[in-house]
């Protein structure tokens, strides 16, 4: 590898958010990998954890040590669970590096409001502010330079992308959006539960916190920004019995008197300069497994004409542009490379 | 077995709700099964289609013939597709047999509906008229003494018991029903396709026919008779990576004050004599697994505060509750048998 | 219920294999389900733990107290770990009750062999003496009357099946047996581990234990039985991406001159009375979908002209005929009862 | 893209060998995709059939065309079936494009043992003659120049890269070779039937083809020519739950005293300059998931001290090192490239 290629840490790298950093890492022509950090496993061959990358990236994890980091590092992805990033960014940051966090902790810009739905301290106020929220398709290269990103969660992304353009112009009543939101059980993480027992959850489909997903809030927050006024959506979440995958079905009135033609007009217009966003054709509905995989986000439309509701479908592969890939998109952006520098692979299908 | 038992028959046998009928009726105490016809498989035995059935029932299928049927057998099941039964049933009624039919052909009472969402020809006006549709919590032993009877379908039967008590007793604003429902694959049948292709389904999560579902008249006319005035709902299916199960997302801004108690208690009460509804308490939601392999449909309720909207999430299993089980069911409250004989099966879990 | 019901007890029924017990038992016509017992659940209702019985079996768990359960109970299965039984069966014995043991403690006669492979210290010399194998359609009505049986595993159970009746004839020579044997994730508890996990397992298919598994003793000892000299197999195990379900693939070479069909008669000769194993027509061999949720084993055959060798495949439900299912099988020939009284149930399919 | 890249046509675009293909030629740095091919789907976008494809391969289908594509590339890749590979690649090669065969057509020298296990007529002796096998670890650099390249088959590539080594060093008693095999169902190709179908094959598990699977003879030929000998093997085919991802668990008598690690040097050493095969470390078996979507085999050991067997496990992607990989890793040898352009992506994981 060339000597300016990036440097970079992933913290929490035995997780599958940051095993999925370095699958698209160890692509991308301008990064170096540089450390791979656990606080359990630290000493451990990354590849006893994940025999998958026996060869491929035969580094020992490193435990969290940010001066150290500093050492080998210009920039660290945190892909650390809630409450740990909170603590772990001010002290990577004093260390001089870069960040993109991965957790909640840097998304809602309300204390209050995190501390009610995340039942624990938010992250302390200075930091907080200089945060920025990642969504790459809205934020775009205005995150270039920045030192602090905060990677949007898998569902808000799934679910602002596929509203965005329609709130934004104004075609919405944002009083009567609910959102059918489903994902893979990846999006449980590595550790182990009842609820992402094999049997279990096989041949299961589960519905889980519903009205109650920390999730919510980030969603309102970007959905009252874009719209100029306060937002409340209801959210459902469910689990399928599937590795990779979110999809958001999503329902509102619609407002002026657009056709579903108009609809997909509007969201090609809106996201023309974005490389990761497809929007379908009339009568067609993307399915998970079409952006498996990838860092892609897939859209289509359904106009119904009895009732004046649009109902919107938004699919990701939410390790990718709901976690890793999307932050990988961040950190180009931020470097002021091109968007999809390492990102660009096709949806693995079937 | 023995001599006073009633005998049936199943057109149908060869596909998903023919081979379940024979799961249940196999066990049940005051049935025989006499007969198992296919239009296609005539001549051969039953278990050269389903291994599984090997010694368990080794009969060679039948023809479709109406008048040899009737020397067998005093009532018959249709489990076949819409358009086919419509054919078929006047032909067993005339021959002097009941019918139970599973298909969509006679569960919609006005002809012009029926053909606008199955695009082909309503079946004759007299036996239509005749037709009951036994969604059996709502008609109960009001169904003793029918000649024909008309099954609902898989995602009414998931989405009806979940409405019926709330728009019965007022507490839904019938105007904001949006059904977000989701199914196993085994309820696209035993006919091959591309979707049902276990390359392109596993692991895979679709959208498909958002808005043009045949089962969103059915749900609308029922809903439309208990709430004494039409129903227009919002109503969109998916697919899951599973082969049994439906689940019924059900959403709709509720009317009065009512907590979320006050719904468990009004729904326990609607349902108190009828064996097959299960009611979640507070917080507890069901998942499809929970009622696999049996006629359950289990119901929970998340009241959202915030927006005043009502989640209600139904589930069932689509080839029994769905189909075969509930078609039983019926059969028990046409003879005036206990509701649940041959049916009281634990799920199979996990 | 009647009176002159057997009471049974369940130790350990927040298990799979204590809850796939209760599945049958609430339609085993002779028992009575008088106490459910967990050493870390007690005083939690059942339901609790496991939704889908809401409504079914409404009872409190028990805790472990042999002497109080005496008071309610005339026989206890035990669904404990290994090590578990060792130590609880002798203390239900002593209080009176029957036993039946699910797990692999009585099964191996040889002390020395048990925990050279379990790992841990042998159960008691005269109780392990007085343990029954039960291997129901090898011990047949002979097990009536005993007070302890020791419930055969649920890989000896597909493997032995499919290679008794040939080692028995002579038609196989005992050194070139190898097993090839696959199952379900199930089999491997609801206790959760990475192995287990959903996104792990899932579009997966993983060896483990390979010539290490503590079945493989349990199959010599009965081999070496029927065979009359010393038996030693190679045997490897596989967890498949399904929940339930084994298969036992096994290569053996064939002596003597015997044709498929041969081996096929010689097979329904020897189980012409045992209703739970079904032999297979020439060129059709099972799968395990066609005995799930039930108590069969299903067995067929491939007999290599080129190689002299012959491929025998055995299927069972690990829950049912290799845990549950044969245990209730057992009770029924320890009471002298039907054999199949609460276990004719058709499999689920699909 | 470069004028000095190589244009590249591949017929049977529409099945998962030619889509896959499509996958890795996109960020092949040499190759551009000059034209796709289908004999049924001509004239119509690529991404009707595969909508993952949108805005990423937006061409249209040819016809079979050999001139007209002769116009447009240089090399051809045949992701058809057998039969009409064997037809079609005279005709490509006639109008001077070179050949790359997916096919079983190419595979076997002779033409007899052709016909008897792939129930067709033989390809034409000159074309047969001129091809080559091109299982990559054994020709490795020899194929440079070739014209016509045969691919080999999804079971043969896992099963001859784990004995290969241990059959050349005579360390393996050739007589003695069973091979357990486990394949998901992306194997069947994207054509539908009913054991493709999803309700059936999901949650089951089931074999197929038992010793009349026509990838025995390329075993066959293929260890005979290592061996110095006629080599027969046992060969049992199986179908797992899962889309992609081969399993062969391999049974052979050890010849010599060799240790577990004496065979793990013996194939790290013949695997020592191959970028595509990882040998693992002692007491490790690998598991389908980690190779998904790459084109690694790994491998593993077991020696049995009790039985002198020993077994080894290895396992690919099907779809890829099993077919499009291969084929564009033999592309890059003919072309005298580095093995691994292209192909070096870490496996998907979870």
């Amino acid at each position: 590898m060339s000597s300016d290629q990036l440097k970079v840490a992933i913290v929490g790298s035995t997780g599958y958010g940051g095993v999925e950093l370095i699958r698209f890492l160890q692509h991308h022509p301008q990064v170096e990998i540089a450390s791979v950090i656990s606080a359990s496993s630290s000493g451990k061959p990354m590849s006893d954890q994940f025999p998958h990358l026996n060869g491929l990236l035969d580094m020992e994890l490193d435990g969290v040590n940010p001066t150290e980091t500093a050492q080998k590092a210009d920039l660290v992805f945190l892909a650390t669970p809630s409450g740990v990033s909170g603590e772990l960014a001010p002290q990577y940051l004093e260390a001089g590096l870069k960040v993109i966090d991965l957790s909640g902790d840097y998304r809602l810009k309300d204390a209050t409001v995190y501390e009610q739905w995340y039942k624990h301290t938010a992250p302390q106020a200075d930091v907080l502010a200089e945060a920025v929220y990642g969504l790459c398709e809205r934020k775009g290269a205005s995150v270039a330079g920045q030192r602090l990103i905060s990677n949007p969660g898998c569902y808000p992304t799934a679910t602002l992308l596929g509203l965005l353009p329609g709130v934004d112009a104004g075609w919405v009543d944002t009083n009567t959006i609910i959102i059918d939101a489903k994902s893979g059980v990846s999006g449980a993480g590595r550790g182990t539960s009842l609820t992402s027992h094999y049997a279990e959850m096989n041949e299961n489909f589960k519905a889980y916190k519903i009205n109650k997903h920390q999730h919510i809030p980030e969603i309102e927050q970007v959905l009252g920004e874009v719209a100029g006024k306060s937002v409340t959506v209801t959210f459902t979440t469910h689990l399928v019995p599937m590795t990779r995958g979110i999809m958001s079905t999503m329902y509102m009135t619609a407002t002026g008197n657009h056709s579903e033609q108009d609809w997909i007009d509007l969201y090609r217009d809106y996201y023309k300069n974005r490389p990761f966003v497809r929007v379908r054709s009339k009568g067609q509905w993307p399915s998970t497994k079409e952006v498996a995989g990838s860092n892609y986000c897939d859209i289509g439309f359904a106009l119904d004409e009895r009732t004046g509701r649009m109902t919107i479908v938004s699919v990701i592969d939410n390790l990718v542009k709901g976690a890793a890939g999307q932050a990988i998109q961040n950190l180009n952006l931020m470097m002021g490379w091109d968007e999809n520098l390492g990102l660009n692979m096709i949806p693995v299908y079937p």
